[in-house]
């Protein structure tokens, strides 16, 4: 048995049959050259049941069997049935992407069993294009999304021809991890700093959004400084905002990353910026298709690091409220009050030392812990419509035992009042958009990836900034 | 809105995540002369989706989200998300038996949207042998496992040339039903008669099973009368008995109708009886290879119809319990004590007036009410050790637009302190068994097969009754 700290235990609490908290990831990966899509996929399942020798992050649980509260420990299994962990299933005629985030969708809706390691994964054949999917399902409890996509990232490889690819599980990986880290330093490679800058920024993202009433008296204390504004706003009330059930909608594409690099070159603004663009024009036109555009402008909330960049110390995390200007129909004035609105929140972060800086994430993000309360949603102000979040992968090509990953999607969690959540990574010259949402309150939620490329050829078909 | 009954709604408040109310089907058809797998799937898949008029069962819904209690409406959607209710996917290879088994066993543990019409359409292609299958998902609170089990009948035909097949939800079916119901009074075909029968039957032995603390006001009444003796005893505890979690196990198989039959007949036993021996010896063995065959026999729960036979006036149905002889080695000897124990068992429920046989069958019944209380399963006696329940059928060929469905298997609900289900249906010649357990508590379950087997052959094996 193992304390649990109230960043878990507060995914189990606040779990509701609407609202499950697990975070997944889909990944697609080609064939290697004379392998079929039948062979790749039995090659992973196979190395994936072989993978017996399981790390202790997938066989611990929650120790206490109780339904409603207390939730203080973690107990771990010996042994895993991996003939309930690991699922494999092919896609219905023609096997199109639709079929495939058809299945996620599907998938993604269902709790999983807190009497067992809480994780799945679904191995995917019967895509018409040959490629094959990994759809992983992990509860928050246990990482947050972005350690996921780090911990999937680890079993793969930017050698085409390196055949000792396993689970994600496997100890090996772990071991392999700690051989390398001590031969490297203080010399690290690239991808390794990479992924584990990515990694450190990003769990302490995944604890600040979730920090919640426990953070909430660091936050009162915080105010009471008072040399700092808090960027606290009223955000519109949209149909992003409702009351949800649990079944999901999950929508996928990925756009080349050189692509929002040259926008963002030719606007003088980050990637950051260009992602925060294309949505606000993806969801201002969703919204307006659906008669729900507000008067005032959407508020996304985003995690972003403290430093400036490839300054990896710690865990300097915030979220930061942006003002989306979706009420600006002008593509170009559109993106000059985005990037206003990111640099002028940015500017007061970093002037805050560090502790004010995680009150303020804190302070943005506790209502999330009081999304269960029945009518809270209904009748509480809100900081913010949607998160939004930006997780950076390695650049490099990478492989799975020779099978070349040819798409990551991270797959999160909508909320009681949030209802969507967009989150995007950049791996292999890839920026994956998925966006998750409540299937009943948010119909033909695939249009926004339409919306998505009009707001990036919109954004490339500006002047260029002065 | 409409009222909801307790009947309905107990099903909805007892329901947790570790406890899924909702009951299931598993069809297998074999496709038409000339016609491949993927054909029959999307002949299926096809005529699912066209049947939009959907019947008003299938569109209900619980009219408050609310989370905890409260349930006592029901509301209709106009619009139904076939995406999202109808489900196709192809089983990986080699496509055994054991591989759909398996993947009912995953994806009955999963609970059902409250926020829309409750149920699941899978169809699944993939088996090496050709067949098609369907499995179905309803909630408790919408049909009992029995009526459900009749509503997929009821898209049957008896002649293989009827091209008129559709989904079990079409409103096309309800009035096919009134108009030949219209047209054949009084005399009724033997096909509707004998569906009709067994489903009052068995719609009430649903009502009788669950109806709980609203009875148990009534069985107190009943047991002051002292004009009968409850027949309740002190079950032993086995690993049937155990607190359970949401992962499920399913294991099904199907014998000769006329082997337990013909083994009934020698024996002077009914088919019931045969079925009872069946699960009594298997249960015997696996209880065995587990370390836990208690002292004391198992005790079965079994709905049993109050009248003599063919007399379908009404919802005279109750409980019984069955001392199933388990701690008897000789097959000979523990055949003769189960047809003691189900002679006397009835014997004494005829003698009751209906309204006495239904409270008895409510005080059997009622600690099921109270399952999800925590501590009550580890520290309350219990009645019984399990349910087991016999759905008859119509014994003719039965045909889906040509396709011979060529197996039925119930998949019922397993519940806390009730770690295992039985229940048998017998359709067109075959008894098909469909067993549900708990995962983590039941292990190698399928072992269960193999058992019923070497029970029927033993009992094959006796010299005939006198």
């Amino acid at each position: 048995m193992q304390y649990m700290p109230v960043t878990e235990s507060m995914f189990l609490i606040a779990e509701t049959r609407d609202q499950p908290m697990h975070v997944g990831g889909l990944q697609l990966f080609i064939p290697r050259e004379g392998q079929t899509p039948e062979e790749l996929a039995d090659d992973v399942s196979q190395r994936f049941h072989a993978a017996t020798e399981v790390s202790p992050m997938f066989r611990r649980r929650p120790a206490t069997p109780a339904q409603v509260a207390g939730y203080t420990a973690w107990t771990e299994d010996d042994e895993i049935d991996f003939d309930y962990h690991i699922r494999q299933i092919i896609l219905p005629r023609p096997g199109e992407v639709k079929d495939l985030l058809r299945y996620v969708s599907q998938n993604h809706g269902a709790l999983l069993d807190r009497r067992r390691p809480m994780w799945e994964a679904h191995i995917i054949e019967g895509l018409q294009d040959g490629r094959v999917a990994l759809y992983t399902k992990v509860h928050h409890s246990v990482v947050d999304g972005v350690t996921a996509l780090r911990l999937l990232q680890r079993t793969l490889s930017t050698d085409p021809d390196d055949r000792s690819a396993t689970a994600f599980w496997d100890m090996e990986l772990v071991r392999r991890r700690r051989k390398r880290k001590a031969a490297e330093k203080p010399e690290k490679s690239l991808l390794s700093t990479i992924t584990d800058a990515a990694g450190s920024v990003v769990d302490a993202a995944g604890q600040v959004a979730g920090i919640g009433p426990a953070a909430a008296k660091i936050a009162a204390a915080g105010l009471l400084d008072k040399n700092y504004v808090a960027p606290l706003q009223m955000a519109p009330t949209t149909m992003l905002n409702q009351s949800i059930g649990s079944a999901r909608r999950f929508a996928a594409q990925d756009w080349p990353i050189e692509r929002l690099r040259a926008a963002g070159r030719a606007q003088k603004m980050t990637v950051n910026d260009v992602i925060v663009a294309m949505c606000a024009g993806a969801l201002r036109s969703y919204l307006a298709e659906h008669d729900d555009l507000p008067e005032e402008s959407l508020i996304a909330a985003m995690p972003v690091s403290l430093h400036a960049d490839g300054d990896a110390d710690g865990n300097a995390v915030t979220l930061i409220s942006v003002r989306m200007a979706t009420d600006i129909a002008d593509p170009g004035e559109r993106v000059a009050a985005i990037k206003a609105s990111t640099a002028s929140a940015k500017k007061v972060v970093r002037k805050l030392k560090p502790l004010q800086a995680l009150t303020l994430g804190a302070a943005m993000g506790w209502p999330l812990a009081f999304a269960t309360v029945p009518g809270f949603v209904q009748y509480s102000p809100r900081g913010f419509n949607l998160m939004i979040s930006n997780v950076p992968g390695p650049d490099e090509d990478l492989y799975w035992n020779g099978a070349k990953l040819d798409g990551c999607y991270p797959v999160s969690i909508p909320m009681e009042g949030l209802a969507m959540n967009i989150t995007v990574t950049t791996v292999a010259g890839k920026a994956g958009f998925g966006i998750i949402g409540a299937r009943a309150q948010l119909p033909s939620l695939q249009k926004i990836l339409t919306h998505l490329e009009t707001a990036l050829t919109e954004l490339e078909a500006l002047p260029p900034a002065e």
